[in-house]
């Protein structure tokens, strides 16, 4: 199988699971008791806390949560906002954070979209046009899921303190910690990662919040994670995790250089196709390569491939049930191509050889559709 | 090592561990996604729901979540309520019970407290006359956490039903699902549940909800549970559960006679001693043995047992670093016994050796401490 829907998920690397598996059987302590077997644990999560502190080059506090969604839900929910006041996000972002802004705008605030180019980058003049003492919470995603496409978030952060010093900002970093190098700025109070999509378990997450950010519980019980996430520890999870974490900040070059040609590769191939239009482009993250078929829907070259044992993805996992448009529409895809989606995802295990098959193999598939549906 | 101490968590079964790994590597796709291998994830979890279903004797949906406390606040802020509306929790709820009580009565409503009885059972004469038509919501956990009690729930379910057929009926069965039989009467609308207590992993519980009952998101984003819950879902940790929660049921009968047998001899053994009152009595849940001691603190007896490589708790190992002693004063406990609580907790992998065991080092212990104290 050739795998090229690491976006989505991944799996779980050799190395995190045996770190699992230890918190799952020797060290299954909860963390929360006041013997030996319990503290260790608890210093474990605090080892893993200063392991994701250090990848993300920021002072602050980690807080552990079930996963990215929560960990966005969190930022929005549990930060400080003055009513009736005006959020930022860009339309680009992940459900998690556009459904969390819908609520916000329920609750009385007014939510604003930042526009994005074709790639999916926020337009940081009109972002900018948009600021101002009104605006409390921004949060715009790192690297966008859909595309690739890298927001300059220490920028933006910048721009929002300047415009309104007590302003927050939250970036959903899901598709950037592990993956492309992240140095947050002061300026960065807030920021999501997940654990499944670099070869950690599923049902972890973090979130970072700088030491001046108070956050009020979104779940409420015995008062693990200094209150603000009440629940015992998912350890095997977190401490995996910071496994998978350390992993990937040690081999991020090497990573990043090996699907980068993969990415330039295919990029390069795709574009010779007369009815395909690349959506990613060369500034994208190199781990996403998402493009659009102006004649075959999405689903159906997924469906093709799949039979040739090749899996890739059609735009957001998480909302792929629900055959939402929002983010192609909002990269200014219309017609066919709006259906047309097709996203590739990388991770350091995929190889150059992988990328020559699925070219050769997505070639035939393409052209014997297209004489199918012609 | 003798692990008394089951009621704050479980080392992980071997079987439900090989479950996780395969959810970990092969089975490892996101259940989201529209190929095969998502599709197959995604009917996998259906089934886990079928088998939690099953155990518990009842008709309805199941909802995962990040564990048995996001189960309780799912119950108290996704549920309907009436606006002011009176809300109704046990004396001896655990605290992720308690402080979602505490959450709605800064939000208006007004919450009341079912007293219990010495060993931490609702009394339900006194529990009935709470009742009426302006109780919207009643929360009183299965099995207590401290004690081990047993509460009538699809009683006092019942009784709530009667006075007010609108009410909803919610019951934490952390400590009872998978531990004592379970049949969920048609009154019981909510039900918790968690999967590190029964030998699953940490990070994954379970919300039942009646057929009837609509939740609103507590989580929202990618729109996963239904749009209950929302994020990708920890595949492993719920396929684990499932298996763990499989083998529990098959083993019930069974189970439930070997920790009977070791609760009555330590009952028995620990009853001889002047200063100890027994917390627990013979008609709670034989998983868990509770008592205090009048002349040494719980901390210290759980140090010098951990010396001789026994394990033991000292109340709810969820609020055990903050020193709450809500629920033991609620038990009538005063005075030196306060602090003297200590709690055994059984699982099917303890023996009659290890309560053996327990009752000579304890009373070794025990004798040493007190001569050294007095």
């Amino acid at each position: 199988m050739i795998y090229f829907d690491n976006a989505a998920t991944t799996k779980v690397v050799k190395e995190a699971l045996e770190v699992a598996n230890l918190y799952f059987t020797e060290r299954f302590f909860n963390p929360s008791a006041l013997y030996h077997g319990g503290l260790e644990v608890k210093n474990d999560l605090n080892a893993a806390r200063r392991v994701i502190l250090s990848g993300l080059g920021a002072e602050g506090k980690v807080y552990f949560t079930s996963g990215g969604t929560e960990a966005d839900n969190l930022a929005f929910f549990g930060s400080k906002k003055k009513k009736n006041s005006t959020v930022i996000i860009s339309a680009g972002e992940h459900a998690a954070v556009y459904q969390s802004a819908q609520v916000l705008k329920d609750r009385g605030f007014e939510v604003k979209t930042a526009p994005v180019d074709g790639a999916g980058r926020v337009i940081e003049e009109e972002f900018e046009k948009m600021l101002g003492e009104d605006v409390s919470f921004v949060s715009v995603m790192h690297v966008s899921n859909e595309s690739g496409a890298v927001n300059d978030i220490n920028k933006l952060a910048f721009l929002t303190k300047r415009a309104n010093p007590k302003a927050i900002f939250h970036s959903d970093g899901v598709q950037a910690g592990g993956k492309i190098g992240v140095r947050l700025s002061k300026n960065i109070d807030l920021y999501s990662l997940s654990a499944h999509k670099i070869g950690a378990p599923k049902g972890t997450g973090a979130l970072f919040a700088a030491k001046n950010i108070h956050l009020s519980p979104v779940v409420v019980g015995g008062g693990q994670e200094e209150g603000v996430r009440s629940s015992t520890e998912n350890t095997a999870g977190i401490m995996a995790f910071a496994k998978a974490f350390t992993l990937t900040q040690n081999s991020l070059k090497e990573s990043l250089a090996s699907v980068t040609e993969i990415r330039d590769f295919l990029f390069e191939k795709l574009s010779s196709f007369d009815d395909i239009k690349l959506i990613s482009d060369a500034a994208c993250s190199p781990y996403i390569l998402a493009f659009a078929s102006g004649s075959l829907r999405g689903e159906v070259l997924q469906h093709a491939l799949e039979r040739r044992d090749i899996i890739v993805g059609t735009g957001s996992a998480c909302s792929s049930n629900k055959a939402t448009r929002r983010v192609p529409e909002a990269l200014g895809l219309s017609g066919k191509y709006l259906e047309g989606v097709v996203r590739l995802s990388f991770s350091r295990f995929n190889s150059m050889e992988e990328a020559k098959i699925f070219i050769q193999t997505f070639t035939e598939v393409y052209k014997e559709l297209k004489n199918y549906v012609g």
